[in-house]
């Protein structure tokens, strides 16, 4: 079965044949991954984690029928109207275990998230309430209703009812939620193993070394913090541009990591080793060369391993840009299919202030965004060229424009906020 | 100066009179807070730190004057035609240096990011460029502009240009940014200390626990998930509900940490001693109670330190809904004023799909809100109430509603992302 030969025949792009859309592409790294193992874990460890399996609650929520204010539990039939005396019996505290039971005309103390005692038919809140001084006696200051102010036993959440589904990310909201019924282990997709290549004998350490024609590398850096954002590790590694050194290197890391990342040499220049270098190893092309501007010749490609899943190889162009826009977009999405979150990219939608000229590749564009009036407004910035990354210290969206088209002013484009 | 108790006199909140509204409350945060002291570290370090100086660039970007595709230098007076010939005379890498000076006629081998050589007035792209066998010749096969793909020195950035404002937070991209122009370590504010005090003698660790009227603390695992997305360590403590027990830890506190953010016990409750603690400590109020729901009896305070920034208290209410708006909002933005950034909370705007009743305080709701054809609809969702924390698996904002109105569907409202 080989796909990537299928592929070439279903886009013809333009003057640049062969070439798959930003949508195929994203759509192969869904349809062609697998998910990793599953792992238990605390969750308090399980941030931004993908749960494997569905999650029931074992408790009721309220675990207890409880007050829900600071005041006094009643019991008494029916309304009770301004005036009316009770007989104060005791008090319950938060987290206090009582065996109080209420009779008709009897009151108890309580605090909100206290369990109100047997018999009690409504809890009012304390500033309807008067104390009758020298005598255990209290008075309610304005009318009551029936069952007012009860937290009852399960009116959130029943004993075997869903909390979360399997796909789903655990947010900050979801550990606190999962926290609040008692979930202290959570079954969830194992964090991808990523190794980092980057290729490329331009890179200067110090300034000195600027003096004989290389550069400062952005891309490392660049690579490290988005895994730092997400809280996850990689392991990075320099290569120089010999096929030797690139094919000593993906053999060894290919058994020991999940993803290959690498930046640079995926073009057709006379030093672009990983395409060939990988191929020759043994990894099978799901694709390469995307319809798209920043990072045309993206590469994607698995190797089979046995009793494991597969490898995975995305070699990114190594114009930072293109790192850039790899990352937020593809290794992004990768990341989740790796566990087990197979939906497409959630693209915003806003409308460009001003208009943009055609171009036969899709860009995406570093912007400016903001909110008015429920309508979100975009506005491009300047330097958008693949070596250039300086407007990332004003761009707070990444935005998608499409092939083939003049962009009018009020178009509806997407994209994300980065 | 007491400002505390200027506070009560400027907003009569209807039935609620003292209480501060929702803006009040988040411009006194930023109005009565002093920016902790800054510290240099490793740009490899600094990921959402906050800039404490602006940064200038050491060099140009691009560097030296370069080729933007894989190609070839060429030197000629003007325009080129289809057909030209020209002496090939070397090969320069990326990151190679090179002594090559071209004269008329002559050619040199380029790859992408490789120094153009001396006298090169044009790059041709190697898809217009055809070797001629067995010679030392190239012919070129499509009419070239002079100037084309060269990427010029310092056209991006230039020596001495500002990179970023002091204030600015570094994000992935600001990270890659300054990476690319050289920039090792920046000069950054300090991160605030911060302890966390759980109040409350309700809180079950075991299911067993359970029987005897305790629940499972949420509030704990939230703040400290909300602190682990931000990188940021926090220090969790447990007190009693007594008088006592608070007292001590406040006193130990105050003077190690900037941050004493409290759970529970700031209402009016017998057993609420946050704040009298607090003022009896020394400890001056900034403002307690808002207008809002959840969270009402919020707490807000400083202690002078000798030579040291003030210790702030900010004491959230105990039922969870309280603390998840507490810590997305407020606590959120008294760490940013805490590291010099004095900007006020960047709510979206959205357009709410449904109505809502008034109510006397501001709400902040739990929502769903999703993009379509640029703007953003919002969709409140069910079980809402302070105890209440379940629907944050579904929920990916928090809305605000303003007082005392009635929203018809279609009105715009403000939130945040969570």
């Amino acid at each position: 079965m080989n796909q990537a030969i299928a592929l070439d025949n279903h886009s013809a792009c333009g003057s640049e044949p062969g070439l798959i859309t930003v949508d195929e592409a994203l759509q192969l790294i869904l349809d062609r991954t697998q998910a990793l193992t599953t792992e238990c874990i605390g969750l308090d460890q399980a941030l931004n984690r993908y749960l494997a399996t569905p999650i029931s609650s074992q408790i009721n929520l309220p675990l207890f029928s409880q007050s829900a204010v600071d005041g006094y539990a009643l019991c008494h039939e029916g309304e009770i109207e301004a005036g009316v005396h009770f007989e104060l019996i005791g008090e319950i505290r938060a987290g206090q275990r009582s065996e109080l039971v209420l009779q008709q005309g009897q009151a108890v103390r309580l605090f909100t998230g206290a369990k109100i005692p047997v018999h009690t038919t409504t809890v009012a809140r304390q500033e309807i309430v008067q104390a009758i001084e020298h005598q255990n006696m209290i008075k309610i200051t304005a009318a009551l209703q029936p069952h007012a102010d009860i937290r009852d036993v399960g009116e959130e959440v029943a004993v075997g009812q869903c909390l979360g589904q399997a796909g789903q990310q655990l947010s900050v909201g979801a550990i606190a939620s999962l926290s609040m019924a008692g979930v202290q282990t959570v079954h969830v997709y194992a964090l991808p193993k990523v190794a980092v290549v980057i290729t490329g004998d331009e890179i200067a350490d110090t300034m000195d070394e600027l003096q004989s024609g290389k550069i400062f590398d952005a891309n490392g850096p660049l690579i490290r913090a988005w895994f730092q954002q997400q809280h996850q590790q990689v392991y990075i590694f320099h290569v120089t541009d010999t096929e030797y050194a690139v094919s000593q290197l993906f053999h060894d890391l290919k058994d020991r990591y999940d993803v290959i990342l690498t930046t640079g040499g995926v073009s057709v220049g006379d030093y672009d080793f990983v395409r060939p270098v990988a191929l020759n190893i043994g990894f099978k092309e799901i694709f390469w060369k995307v319809k798209q501007k920043p990072g045309k010749p993206m590469f994607f490609a698995e190797y089979a391993r046995k009793q494991h899943s597969p490898c995975y190889l995305l070699g990114l162009p190594g114009n930072p840009a293109a790192v850039y826009v790899g990352i937020q977009v593809y290794v992004n999405l990768l990341m989740k299919a790796l566990q087990g979150q197979k939906s497409p990219c959630a693209w915003f939608s806003g409308i460009i202030q001003h208009e943009l000229k055609s171009d036969q590749r899709e860009r995406f564009l570093r912007m400016y965004a903001q909110f008015e009036q429920g309508q979100l407004y975009l506005n491009s910035l300047s330097k958008q060229q693949s070596h250039m990354l300086s407007n990332l210290m004003q761009a707070n969206c990444l935005v998608r424009i499409p092939a083939n088209q003049n962009i009018q002013k009020g178009a509806v484009l997407s994209g994300i906020f980065i």
